[in-house]
C-alpha cells in the first residue's frame, strides 16, 4: 500500500540574504509527486499513553514535518499487532521497520541490554545521556544490538522512578522477602537475591495484578503514568525512592536494512527526531508528575513513605554484587559493566561538588 | 554572495517496504539544481570554544545535514563579525539572521531575559528544561523577546557552574565585601547587595582581568571550559557548587523575518536541530567536566574548596530578596518571575521525593 503524496519541495517564496543583505528570490516553485515512504512503529506501551506512548507519536511527527512528508512513521500501540514484548523480534526479523520500547525487556536475548534502560542504583538521567552520547555508551549498545540487526537510539528518559505501589509495609529487610512484586530488569534479580519474587508483566496487566493480590507491589514510572493507570486505587502505599531505576532510558529500535535504504538526510532526520524526542520525554515527565504527584496526594490521599536508609543501604550492596556475578556470566555483559561502571566512578566524583552539592543545599 | 550548490534531491534507490513486507523500487534518480540559503550565526563564545562555542558549530551541521544542503548556517566567533556582546542587536535588526549566547547578558534590554539563562538558587538544567517546554517558559520567553524580533530557542545547558576561581578565602560574608568578581546577571546583582562589586566581561578577557588583579575573582563555567582558559594559573581557589547558575541554559536567536521566509520543512529542521543540541551540550559538559576536574586535581594541583554553608544560607536569602524587588520593577519581568516561581515550588516538592532523594543516597 503505497501513499501517493503530493510532496511541494516548496522553494516557493525562499529568500537569501547575500552578503550585503539585500534579498533575492531565489527559485520559483517547484512541486514534484513522489511517493512517500511508510513506515511502521511498534511498541510496548498502550496506544497514545502518557509520556511513554507519546514519545513515538511525537517522533512521528517530527519527522513527517522534517521530510516534508517523504517519511511517514505509523504507530501501533502493544496489541495492536503484537502484543508488547514481540517489538524487538519484529524489528529485528524486519516484518516492522522501527519499534519503542526498553531495552531491560531484552535480557533474555542479551542480557547487556539492561544497562541501556537503567539498573539498581546506578546513573541517572543527566549521567546516561552524558554516557550513552558522550561517554561511549551508543557505541556499545550498537555493538550489543548488531547480531540482530538493529540500530539502536535513546527514545526518552522518565528520570528517578517512584520506588513502587505497595500492599504490604517495608520497614526491614524481612519485609522483602516472600514479596511477590513486579520489577523487570536488574532491579528484580536483586529483589529474587534478597527472597522476593520479581514478576515481569507489562504495564496494562498491572491493575488487576495489584488488586487481585496476584502481586502484592508493583513498580511502573511515577506520578504521572501511575496516576493513568489507576494503580493508587489497588494499592496501600506508595514508596520512594526509585533505588531500582535512577534513570530509566526508552529506546528507539530501527531494522539496520531498512535504515540503510533511506537517503543520507532522512537518516539524519531520523537520528536528530529521536535525539529531540529523548529530551522530550524526560522535560514533559519533570513537569507532568508534579501535578500528578498532588492529585495523587490531595485528590486520592495516597500515603507516601520513603523506603529506610538501612533497607537502601543493604539493597545497595546487595545490588552491587549481582550485578558484577551477573556481568561475569556473558563476555559482552562484562565488557558493557566494566565501561559503565567506570563512567559511573568518575561522573559521581565531579556530581558530588556540583549537581549532588546543589540539591543537598536545597534539602 | 550566493552558493550554486548541486543539490541532490536523492531519491535513488529509495526503497519502500509495502504492507506485505515486500519491497519497491518506487523512484528513479532526481538532480535538481538549487540555490542554497545561506545564513550567518553570530556567537558571544571564541570560535570553536569547547561546549559553548561547538555547539552553534553542530547545530549548523544537523540543519545541513537534515535539509540536505538547502540551508547553509556560517558560524563567527566573538570578534569575528562584532564583539560577543553585540549578538543580540545585530539579529534583532536582521543584519545576521541568527545568534547562539545566553539571554542574562541582555538585561539591560529587557531584564525578564536572566530568568531564561539561569537565577541564583534557581532550576537546575532538568527543571529548567521542563519548565521551558513544558511548563510555559518557552511562550514567556518569545514573548519577552518579541518587541525585538527575535525568535528564542533553548540552546544547551551547562549543569550546575561551579562556584569560580578566587585569589581569596571566603569563610565568611564579610569576606565578600569589596570582593569584584565577574559575576553577570542576578548573580551580580545579589554580590552587590552584599557588598561586593559584580563586573561583566567576555570570556575571553576573564584570565587577563583575574592575572593583573583587576577582578579578585570571577565564574566561568566549570572545569572543562574553565580548564581552556586557564584560570587555574590564574588564581588560588576553586570554589563549589555555582549557587548562582544551578543550570545555566544558553540560547539560539533567529531573527523573525529571516525565519518566515522559510518552508515549513526547514523550519521544522532549524527547531528541531537546536532541541537536540540543547540536550547535546549537557551531555558533552556532563562527560568532560570529568576529566578536565581531574587533570585540574592531578596535573595542576588545583585546591577545590566549598562555601560553608552559612555563606550559602545567607546568599540563598539575599538572592530571594534580591530577585523579587528586582522583578517588581519591570511589568514583564514580574511575569515571567511569577510563573517561573510557581513551577519551581511544585518541582521541588516532587523533586524532593525523587532525584533530590536519590541523589541523597549518594552522599
Amino acid at each position: 500500500m503505497k501513499n501517493k503524496a503530493l510532496l511541494m519541495i516548496s522553494l516557493a517564496g525562499l529568500l537569501v540574504w547575500g552578503c550585503g543583505g539585500e534579498r533575492e528570490q531565489v527559485q520559483a516553485a517547484k512541486t514534484t509527486e513522489v511517493d512517500a515512504i511508510e513506515w511502521k512503529l511498534v511498541t510496548s506501551w498502550p496506544k497514545n499513553f502518557p509520556g511513554l506512548g507519546m514519545a513515538p507519536e511525537r517522533f512521528a511527527k517530527l519527522v513527517d514535518e522534517m521530510s516534508n512528508g517523504r517519511l511517514k512513521i505509523k504507530v501501533y500501540g502493544a496489541g495492536e499487532l503484537m502484543p508488547a514484548f514481540e517489538v524487538f523480534d519484529a524489528v529485528s526479523q524486519g516484518s516492522v521497520q522501527m519499534g519503542h520500547s526498553a531495552a531491560y525487556y531484552w535480557k533474555g536475548k542479551t542480557p547487556a541490554a539492561q544497562f541501556f534502560t537503567s539498573i539498581p542504583f546506578g546513573l541517572n538521567a543527566q549521567e546516561m545521556n552524558g554516557w550513552l552520547h558522550y561517554g561511549g555508551g551508543m557505541q556499545l549498545w550498537e555493538e550489543v544490538y548488531e547480531p540482530f540487526g538493529i540500530l539502536p537510539l535513546a527514545g526518552g528518559n522518565t528520570g528517578v522512578q517512584m520506588g513502587g505501589w505497595f500492599n504490604k509495609e517495608i520497614n526491614s529487610m524481612e519485609d522483602l522477602k516472600g514479596l511477590k512484586m513486579r520489577l523487570p530488569g536488574l532491579g528484580g534479580e536483586v529483589l529474587k537475591r534478597v527472597g522476593g519474587v520479581p514478576v515481569t508483566l507489562p504495564g496494562r496487566e498491572l491493575y488487576t495484578a495489584l488488586q487481585t493480590g496476584a502481586i502484592d507491589a508493583t513498580e511502573w514510572v511515577g506520578p504521572f503514568n501511575d496516576l493513568a493507570f489507576g494503580l493508587h486505587k489497588a494499592a496501600k502505599f506508595y514508596y520512594y525512592p526509585g533505588w531500582h531505576e535512577p534513570g530509566t532510558t526508552l529506546e528507539f529500535m530501527i531494522n539496520k536494512d531498512a535504515f540503510s535504504t533511506l537517503s543520507p538526510d532522512l537518516q539524519s532526520i531520523v537520528k536528530i527526531a529521536a535525539r529531540a524526542i529523548n529530551q522530550d520525554m524526560l522535560d514533559e515527565y519533570t513537569t507532568r508528575h508534579v501535578t500528578a504527584l498532588e492529585s495523587l496526594i490531595n485528590d486520592h490521599h495516597v500515603i507516601i513513605k520513603q523506603f529506610p536508609d538501612a533497607v537502601m543501604k543493604e539493597l545497595a550492596k546487595v545490588s552491587e554484587v549481582v550485578i558484577r556475578e551477573q556481568s561475569k556470566q556473558d563476555k559482552t555483559m562484562k565488557k558493557v559493566y566494566d565501561a559503565y561502571m567506570e563512567y559511573q566512578v568518575g561522573v559521581r566524583k565531579y556530581h558530588l561538588i556540583s549537581e549532588d552539592a546543589y540539591s543537598r543545599l536545597r534539602q
